[in-house]
């Protein structure tokens, strides 16, 4: 199928969002553009896009094909791809299964400690906040999801925690931790936005070497590089 | 029955912890001194430990007699409290009722703002990580607690936040919100350390004068008075 692409409705700082003439689907165009540290760190990434937009929709089939629903539809060409409009719940989900970044400060744990159980955790994605970290009782006090919501979007997240970490395993790639998003579409929970180097921490399961976001964030250079691996790594 | 005080076992930023001839007994001694924002600002309330000895006690009575199980046993003078010694699990408990404090800056919301429904949270109980806020994931990840623990914890906190918000809602004290710490007794949880002016905020109902710590806090003045209303309304 083809759909036309319309107005732009959003532009984040790694994506674009255009309306099509779908009334629920939208398409998303990668960028190049590199935010970190609360957007205080800006660069460009070469092809990030491109490579982002395939990893990305290789592992929500992959997904999709394990029984999670996804807003996923098809890749239009190398850096869009249609996808169902959701409303986005505003609560970013984390799920960690090695410590590293934000969690070792916070709780004094040494980078590359594995957890005993991964751990979940929620932010408030809100940019004048400055994202913070909040809790199940906090999304219901805000009212940004219900329990039932809740609920689902957890027992996804350890899914896809399970899915991702095997799948992986198999292309000798630590899944250290990932952001999701999700979002209501028709009534029922999916998740959305995108699983990428940007959005994971990817380590090479016996050199430790960083495969993600993090060479650009610490500078530690082969930035593209670590990005195309992984594409590599996935056959893609 | 009578205690003898044995040696010093802890000294803390409120309280001192004797040994008793008895094993699993130990002797919560009050002190004057206050602190606030992570020990960086320090002060005396005058009689404080007398106040926050009586008060404290007199909930945690209240409690037992409402089916929460706690480490009281009995006062033995004006500072000082006969308690059954625990293993304190690490993590502190907050209930909130009304945004007040930090809750207000992370979330943005209005001092005074009322919680749609009471919010939990978790703090990791370490100084030098500066009591953390974390969530149940990472006390199973870290081992604090375990998951039937947890749960308990929950339970009891949900309940006393009940108890104790009808009690004061009867001399015309909004509980807008209350720390925690519980520990371990006889392989069962208990609750632990006080329920005082320097673990809640109490606000009076119609005036929404503050009655706790907070008057401290922020130079509000009239810090003893405070806490001898609250003592005053208990009828004690
Ligand atoms: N299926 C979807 N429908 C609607 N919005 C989506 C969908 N998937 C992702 N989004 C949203 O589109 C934006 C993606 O752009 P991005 O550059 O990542 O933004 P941000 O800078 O806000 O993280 C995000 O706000 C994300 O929540
Ligand atoms: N029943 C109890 N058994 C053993 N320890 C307790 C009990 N109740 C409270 N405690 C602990 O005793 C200390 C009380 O002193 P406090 O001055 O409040 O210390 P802190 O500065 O660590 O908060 C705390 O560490 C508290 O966890
Ligand atoms: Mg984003
Ligand atoms: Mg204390």
């Amino acid at each position: 199928m083809s759909y036309q692409m319309k107005g732009l409705l959003y532009e984040g700082k790694a994506k674009k969002i255009y309306e099509t003439d779908v009334d629920d689907i939208v398409i998303i165009e990668y960028k190049d553009d590199a935010t970190a540290f609360d957007g205080t760190k800006r660069g460009i990434i070469n092809e990030k896009g491109i490579v982002n937009n395939k990893i990305s929709n290789h592992f929500f089939k992959l997904l999709e094909s394990k029984g999670i629903p996804t807003h996923f539809i098809e890749q239009i060409d190398e850096r869009r791809t249609a996808v169902k409009k959701v409303e986005i719940i505003p609560v970013e989900v984390i799920v960690r299964n090695i410590a590293a970044g934000s969690l070792c400060k916070r709780l004094g744990l040494e980078e590359g400690t594995a957890l005993k159980r991964p751990v979940l955790e929620f932010c408030y994605k809100n940019d004048a906040l400055h994202d913070p970290q909040i809790n199940e009782y906090h999304i219901l006090a805000l009212e940004l999801a219900t329990e039932e919501e809740i609920n689902k979007v957890k027992e996804y997240s350890f899914k896809i925690n399970q899915i991702l970490r095997e799948y992986l395993k198999e292309v000798n790639i630590d899944l250290v931790d990932f952001k999701l998003e999700f979002g209501r579409y028709k009534s029922s929970i999916i998740l959305a936005d995108e699983i990428s180097p940007d959005t994971c921490r990817f380590w090479d399961m016996n050199t430790k070497e960083k495969l993600d976001k993090d060479r650009f964030r610490r500078d530690l250079g082969n930035v593209e590089e670590a990005y195309k691996e992984v594409l590599k790594r996935l056959g893609l």
